[in-house]
């Protein structure tokens, strides 16, 4: 029998909040067995860049980072909010070694050609060395990943979290049974943003189309979803995506589905 | 035989500009067996420090540390700087892995006690895992540290980053011949500072009081040779401050000598 995999991308407000962070990482320190964390921080690099005079441009939720928004990137992503996660879990018994892509060049991405948009220094994934995540994975030791990547040339690269827990969950899934987790505020996908009672509870390519289509889905949960059929197809078990307590209380929310 | 451990501190303007840390990095990349790397970044923080409006406070070279100073100081030792190095290091083909303290629980800390100064979120080193950072050697990984330790309680804190490469060099010694290198941009302690040619070859822990009087070693130099010598007496085979032509070149400078 394979060793299982959780593998849990924690975004939005839970990320940006003092008290969300800390409720979320008790939660994720209770989770048995092998695991790895990719987080965002988004809202505080969006804040850091306004109080020093940078505009902030997205399109389809994917953020356009020059070089100066890169730097805030690294700082925010890679320095405050990795090593605020890995403190915290460290203090609930959990040995977290806070990482981004270049570090012991876990993720190689390849700067975004420039097509109808520049994107700036921002990184497709090209190659996961799972052996060293595997190694670390070995020793006990809880992968903490921030969304920066690098080329292998020394250029560091922003890169979509999303993508990066999807394009790790596919490349463990050659060892591991993996299951993937998108955790964020909302319960799941909801049918009206604003009633937490919509959850959608399945998801099919098919309903994806429609609910984009409709409006329903739109922003940062296109790639997100995009991102985790992608997964399911390359072999990922599980996807699903949820809450906080929508981990704790056995992995409710809203469930991807191919069929 | 025991292996050898070269344990490098890159401070002052050597990290801070572009030029002089890729030139640097090629040079420490060239350095054959067992190394760790400890970084600075103080002007790098100063700097983002200021154009956040906050001030930036040192008593005896070190900084007084409030909680939107820890943010900066991890923002750009643990992100910016701590990222560039590795994403540099990769790309000439060394292996290198980006921690803070907190990470492996690699550097306990205790929030320095509030005497005659309150330094606010300033640790000093308590522990160091010096299994974990053996295991990364023998992996062939570069350990690229930041000053940014953990106080085993959630707690982030600041840590003067030539206390650190000290404390790393005392605990490696149980497994290596260590030799600890101060690299910055000056040849070594100079006599007089605008005239490279005073270089001092060696100091004792009486010229260092001599030169404490009179004036000529002064600021952050005074923590660097107090925990220098204090790292000798500990059982450092070898501690040198020195430029990074210093090391390219046979390791030339400033030795310290017990007596």
């Amino acid at each position: 029998m394979r060793d299982h995999l959780t593998i849990i991308k924690v975004g939005g407000n839970v990320v940006e909040e003092e008290a969300s962070l800390k409720s979320f990482l008790k939660d994720f320190s209770r989770i048995a067995g092998n695991k790895i964390l990719v987080h965002g921080g988004g809202k505080t690099a969006t804040i850091l860049s306004e109080k020093l005079g940078l505009e902030s441009k997205k399109v389809d939720g994917r953020r356009i980072t020059d070089a100066e928004t890169l730097k805030v990137c690294t700082m925010v992503y890679a320095g405050l909010v990795n090593k605020t996660i890995v403190a915290g879990l460290q203090a609930l018994g959990n040995n977290a070694i806070g990482l981004t892509g270049a570090d012991l060049d876990l993720i190689r991405a390849v700067k975004r050609p420039v097509g109808e948009v520049d994107y700036g220094f921002v990184g497709d994934v090209k190659q996961i060395n799972y052996q060293a995540l595997n190694e670390l994975l070995n020793t006990g030791a809880v992968p903490v990943l921030a969304p920066i990547t690098h080329d292998g040339h020394g250029q560091l690269l922003n890169t979509n979290a999303d993508t990066i827990a999807s394009e790790l969950a596919v490349a463990m899934c050659f060892d591991y049974d993996v299951r993937l987790i998108f955790c964020f505020e909302k319960s799941g996908v909801l049918m009206n943003e604003s009633d937490e009672h919509s959850k959608i509870s399945e998801i099919t390519p098919e309903l994806f189309e429609q609910l984009k289509a409709d409006g329903i889905v739109s922003g940062g949960m296109i790639p997100k979803l995009s991102d985790g059929f992608a997964a399911m197809r390359r072999g990922v078990g599980v996807v699903v995506i949820t809450n906080p307590a929508g981990i704790s209380e056995g992995l409710r929310g809203t469930r991807l589905v191919l069929e």
